[in-house]
């Protein structure tokens, strides 16, 4: 049988292709590109901490913090997507400054957000009224729709990193966004958190946990504080325990395993002087945050040194591999379990 | 506590904003409608069969199989997405026309695919080499990664419409494509395809189901194919059973009952004539294909008229009811399944 | 370091073992066979439809169905288990006996039923007020706690094969009992029972499963009557497709694939004449009903030789294998979803 | 229509039951408390510390480990269980004396173990050569099928308790057993085990889990040790965040927050002193062994008062309230995972 019929470019098809527009159609055999052999949409790009950290410092000298958006971010700007203030094409990262005495009033939203602190004390991060404390290396979890505020009764200020999963809900249409009452909420500094209280423990878990009230509904991690302690002694006890000169922890629910949100992963990467990772390759976008050390990370081939506080993404299905200089810590949160859960998630 | 510091635009915020844009970092607090308090990305939008259905007969006259994208498909465009051949902005829809001795040759992509048909008869899709007859009415999937072709031995023509998730998959950056080799593939046609033999039958699955090829892995439908007879029937049965004046049915995977594709649900409506239904409002879109019957849905206040053939979209959070002039079936592919498992979904 | 110490048999022994049992205190140290190497609670055994049939026949006869217990039952009773009614240590095998006209009033219960029909036409099962048609070869499902009557309007007699989880259930003593009212329900006879006009198409769901009343809470299956056309008809059909002279079908709720109930899997072997399948070994007992044909069984070494309508139960970890004179059907009941469930599922 | 036909009893019936009899079957219509209404095969029991310690450490004195069975173990003896050495239906309870200087060697069995320390110090238990510390208010565990074996290198002797599921195991004929080779284990002791070292952090997770040998194959907790100090500390921050006067933690796998064991729940409750607990009534039965305190516990109307190492049993669907005379702890194990996986878990 044939398997195609063929006419020349005629006037007839021109005069389709102008009724096909005003139908709101368009031919399919035209569009190239749509369908790539592989992730295509995004290279790999760096930010330095020396910048990052001067720019945060100028904004909270020039500007308040209620000058729209509630909050003083400083939003990574991949120059691959069009002017939109998005790190990658599924992640939203930026670099919060909130001065001593300043408040970042409640809101709440469908995207999920993550705080990973930088650098400062003292602050106080309400979710959904549970005081949370935040220091250097910790993880806060704000999870979807959970109120949440930012409290810096002190002097110094703080610099964090978010990490949020805004372009993936906008991309979904789902974004839902209600601003908080006027009035802060009131709250009593306690040594921690209720959600630590309550999931705090490893293999320890509330009998009865209709006596909680969880802000997250199940869907999201219970626990919303990871101190940067506890992450530092596990590593140690990995590599201990395995006698690799890396290792890396995931930040999990502790009640399901599951991770921190369903859109996003969380992970802290460890790699000892000198040592050099396997190469990696995966589907799915990630912000590298340098807690720790310096050395080089080599995506797609090309070489980026980086030391603390430096910020870089590594685009989809990049070739990934990470060499220490020093002992090095990299914090990185990916959209792996959105892409795990609709059967793209993909590695070699 | 003050909440927050306020300073005058001075000539330094200039200064600050452009030293922020060298460094590919954006002021957050200048960004409006990143978070909408709703989701507002799309309209409703109709495409009407009587012109789908011309350009689709011109397209087959005046363009060969081969011109490109081995598929002779038109895009439903809608107007709200910047030129995009999208239908909604995570879903794919179009019309495909295949002649009588045509054969659109093997590929495969991430991107998962649905088939629903609307005219003609005779054509046979391979999946993974599965060849599985087409009918009007029948729903044919074509899972991700899976081969396929279609082959139309016949002389009539077939019309069918295309349902995928390539706008969601592009947006994760996570489409891989290959085409596939020079010849086509030989089969046999058969009575019903392997995946209905083994997977055809309600609640009686394979003892042991190691004796089976699954081409989609268990992460899609294990059936491939739903006959119109079956989805009739099964509506009949609703209706029958619960003495309403309408019924639907979720096209599933009979061995876990879990959506068609982790991306993809499908369904069927049945509206008795004269019935109105309850209104809904979801997040997520969704693209409507009328089957049978005529009638008018109202989206968000605004009413659309419809016959068989006539396709149209709901946006995310849109409130929606039918009401049916004649009994209507009205078929309708979402992305509800994934918006679910990111604990995006809502409704009310 | 010294692993023991040890003493001889002294008189403090026997006055310490005195006082262990005046204190309902034992020592582990004298028992033996608690922990086997290996399952070895049971033997092969097997009841010939002969002798059951005529059995029950007489007790028509003699006997009237309210003679305690509301139910006209013959229990097998394997002989390894000291005189309790008990076809294995966890299944209840029994073979019921419904004359014309009879009634075996409504009752509910939490071990688990299943009714596989041997002879007889015209009886309805009640299953929560449900009316389900009965046909030799068909399975009909009276789940854990839903109330159940059978009628026999017609003049025929009807003799059925009766599994149950009752031994297991007792040994979790979790068994309760609830007699219904004195009031026979009324119903409808109707086509199809409501549980299939629900769930009876394959991959087909009610989208909106609030509509339906669910008498099995989701953890059975929805589907409670799998009819023997059906059955025969997808073992026909997975011959046919994968070429094999041996198939088998497992019963699953149609809405999740899981067992029908979650203490019992049932299953249908068709075996055609001269093949002898594979010798499989399990943890787990069942129960087989010759449902068509003749042949042998191995279990263990042991050969019995069957025709329709004999019985045998295989043990756990025995070695089986089946070899069929002509075309032969055995439909069996086991207790694999428990052991799987509680980590005990063995095979090799 | 007629409900039932009726027959005196003539001696047709007798030569029927005669023949029943011999042909491995029994009427269903003479068996009475088959299906009692509720759980009712056991009454509550208790056992006294005094009695319990005063007769292991002459077991101790007396009888050597290595007299059959491996293990020193006094089997608590439910009178109503026809002088089965188990503590209930499903559960068996020991108290095990290890003295100073002695091992008990390796074996490994299908039943899984859990330890929990009364008394002692200085005990290694070795799970597949993971040496494990042991002390005062540990739990420990030996999932199914894992090979341990118990060092005590010190000159103490530990008394701890043993629950395992071997009479549930055993009713489902899934019982295996396998001795160690002749040769103890070498082990290198370490601060703590690869098991703590690897899931010993609340919500941090080994992100490559394929550097990880899990001993419990995913189907058994991977957290094998769980220390006193962190559960004491997880209820008493519960009772501060709650604010009452009970609180209650659940034993429980870091990576799943499922159940330690598929057949097997342990917890430890609270209750301060002079606070009653709300009844409850659940299906399953208990083993309760008081860690610290004292107090009485009212059984189905029957008080039973206690003092810390005394150890009683909760019938499956006895109505059970705790009173505290001191603050006290009462660790409990229970069957309640196996009731849950198969449909027949009930409570009030």
């Amino acid at each position: 049988m044939a398997t195609t019929r063929f006419h020349d470019d005629s006037p007839d098809v021109d005069v389709l292709y102008g009724d096909l527009a005003a139908a709101d159609l368009q031919p399919l055999w035209t569009q190239h590109g749509l369908l790539p052999r592989a992730p295509d949409r995004l290279s790999p790009h760096i930010w330095r901490w020396k910048t990052l950290r001067d720019l945060a410092e100028r904004s909270g000298d020039l500007v308040g913090i209620d000058r729209g958006g509630d909050r003083r971010v400083l939003s990574l700007t991949h120059p691959d997507l069009g002017g939109l203030p998005f790190a990658t094409h599924t992640l939203w990262g930026g670099v919060q400054f909130l001065g001593g005495g300043e408040l970042a009033p409640a809101h709440r939203h469908t995207p999920a957000a993550l705080r990973f602190v930088l650098e400062g004390s003292g602050v106080w991060t309400l979710v959904n009224g549970d005081p949370i404390h935040m220091a250097p290396g910790d993880l806060v979890l704000t999870p979807s729709w959970t109120w949440h505020e930012h409290h810096n009764p002190g002097t110094e200020p703080m610099i964090w990193f978010d990490g949020l999963d805004v372009p993936l809900v906008r991309n979904l249409d789902a974004v839902f966004f209600e601003p908080g009452g006027e009035e802060p909420a009131g709250y009593e500094p306690a040594r921690a958190s209720r959600s630590e209280h309550h999931y705090g423990s490893a293999g320890l878990l509330p009998a009865d946990e209709s006596v909680i009230e969880d802000p997250a509904s199940g869907r999201f991690s219970r626990l919303l504080a990871y101190r940067w302690a506890a992450v530092d002694a596990a590593l140690s006890r990995l590599i201990e325990s395995t006698g690799e000169r890396a290792a890396s922890v995931r930040y999990a629910d502790p009640a399901t395993g599951k991770d921190i949100m369903p859109t996003l992963r969380a992970e802290m990467h460890r790699v000892l002087a000198g040592h050099r990772t396997r190469a990696v390759r995966k589907t799915g976008s990630g912000i590298w945050v340098v807690h720790r050390g310096s050395g080089t990370t080599v995506i797609d081939g090309r070489r980026f040194d980086w030391t603390a506080g430096d910020m870089f993404v590594t685009p989809s299905w990049a070739v990934v591999d990470h060499e220490a200089a020093d002992d090095a810590d990299l914090f990185v949160v990916s959209d792996w379990p959105a892409l795990e859960a609709l059967g793209l998630a993909r590695s070699e």
